[in-house]
């Protein structure tokens, strides 16, 4: 039977590697009794090392009350780690063939109408709901690493996955701390992945042609682009690159350079629709705020983040005068 | 004459826009004398607006002794803006002839062997000094919006460009407070850009396509990765992803995944040299730090970035329970 998610207590996390055992982490600091299992032979004495390492972390969050380690039990068997969960996340090494198969075990190893999400980093569950026999309550639920201090949860279901599963793992997740985006499609990557896939991929090319070293396009992010990404996403940022003409200006002006080879990934066609849909959803995510305000806002952010990282500008009193 | 980075005084604006007014920002909070010019008619109240919206930000950080907005000059022409010049900032908008013809200017307006810097956003200096009588002078400085926070800029020459100049840039822009990436190559895009653009033009895809929402594009960085970003590069995050094994361990499991259709931007193949250099380029970002005392670090700066921004996670103090 499916719990109601705020009366969701039993969690069972299948697979204790860095993503399963940073999921592990989460629900034990918030609250959550957690049974795990993972076919290593040292799988339990990694997992408790993980979320030790984690623990101080957790502490300085402010966990759950009740909130404890000794909630985490180790199950010898996937029968038995699945055998009284009320909420089941999967975290299997990204191998599609083992998905499907272990997808099915625990599906046949659950209580009826339990969630089982898959943390997978980008197959569609469509793909991996093949094998289950009750595939309707199978869905992906795509964490970021660490799972216990990144907020974000992708959620999405296969052609088969039930509407109502959907629902109930993003209220879920919600109740449980994350900060969920549900997608009503599969989309290979998801949204994130997509994202920081083809940051990813640049990188690689760049080393691989040696144009830039690693430490290079690491400083390249912190340094830059990543400061204002903790805070305001690539697009409410790029609108500010428009000065107050914001997002529409911004196209105006740097539209010709999507012709540029700035990247190897070749940029669509800027035509209307794409021009107005972008120039409308800064608007929206904008919500009704300034571009003057978005400036003090991210300003605000960015020296937040400097400050906080103990990186504030050198130079200052003098030393450059 | 070259002043020394260290006596560098009298720094040339040209170009007042949203990336030229925000250097004049900063130039003015680190204590420098500044001289603006701009063709537009209302250059200067939009600058001095510009300025005035980021002094708040800019008195926080500690500006330099003596630093003030009456240093500020917006002179008539740009032969004059020049003429006293110790260093130029040239921020014009981004049109191949247009940063020509203006290069060449500022270059017969400017003493001779002062350093002349474009704040171009891609195109190759090369492309850029082909008209003006003195080329080795002039080099890329590119910053990242709004310049007054985000440290990063990155230097690099074009083929007639002296290395002297190329030397003495990145040494004032580090005297000046900025974290220089200085670059033995040119690079359409630069390091940084390539990197945000590859993201900029998936997402711009998944627009167009119907597949994200401006809003979820933006909330799957800011709730997701760029809260990692913001203070360790995409290269030393993924080595994390590997657990105890690293950037290889990281690269074994998720070699594979380079060619699912996670991004529309192909990857290389991940051949041995790629392999050993991106291992050995994040030992060599590690400097000696462990894989434990990486995972310390990053969860310590999640922590700090949630809470300097205000989102400690939710569902704390048994709300969850």
């Amino acid at each position: 039977m499916r719990p109601t998610p705020s009366l969701t207590r039993n969690i069972t996390c299948v697979g204790a590697g860095v993503i399963g055992g940073g999921w592990v982490a989460h629900f034990l600091a918030r609250g959550y009794d957690v049974t795990a299992w993972d076919p290593a032979p040292d799988a339990e004495q990694r997992l408790r090392r993980l979320v030790d390492a984690a623990w101080p972390a957790l502490t300085q969050l402010g966990p759950a009350e009740g909130a404890s380690r000794d909630r985490l039990t180790v199950a010898p068997t996937l029968e038995e780690a699945c055998a009284q969960a009320h909420f089941v996340q999967e975290s299997a090494p990204e191998k599609l063939d083992l998905k499907r198969d272990l997808l099915a075990r625990i599906d046949a190893a659950t209580p009826a109408d339990v969630v089982v999400a898959s943390s997978t980093s980008g197959y569609p569950m469509t793909d991996m709901q093949t094998e289950a026999a009750n595939p309707g309550r199978l869905l992906v639920g795509h964490p970021f690493n660490p799972p216990y201090l990144i907020p974000l949860v992708e959620v999405v279901g296969g052609e088969k996955t039930d509407d109502d599963a959907v629902a109930w793992a993003s209220e879920f997740y919600d109740v449980a701390g994350k900060s969920v985006i549900t997608m009503d499609r599969e989309l290979p990557g998801f949204i994130a992945n997509r994202l920081q896939e083809a940051l990813w991929r640049e990188a690689l090319h760049m080393v691989a042609n040696g144009e830039a070293t690693v430490k290079e396009i690491d400083d390249s992010i912190t340094e830059g682009p990543g400061l204002r990404w903790a805070f305001m996403g690539p697009c409410l940022t790029f609108a500010l690159a428009g000065g107050e003409g914001g997002m529409a200006h911004m196209l105006d002006h740097f539209g010709p350079s999507l012709k540029s080879p700035w990247t190897r990934l070749e940029a669509p066609e800027l035509d209307r629709k794409l021009y107005d849909g972008m120039v409308q959803g800064c608007e929206e995510a904008a919500d009704g705020r300034t571009i003057a305000e978005l400036v003090a806002e991210r300003d605000q952010g960015v020296i937040d983040v400097l400050r906080a990282t103990g990186r504030l500008p050198r130079g200052r009193n003098g030393e450059t005068a």
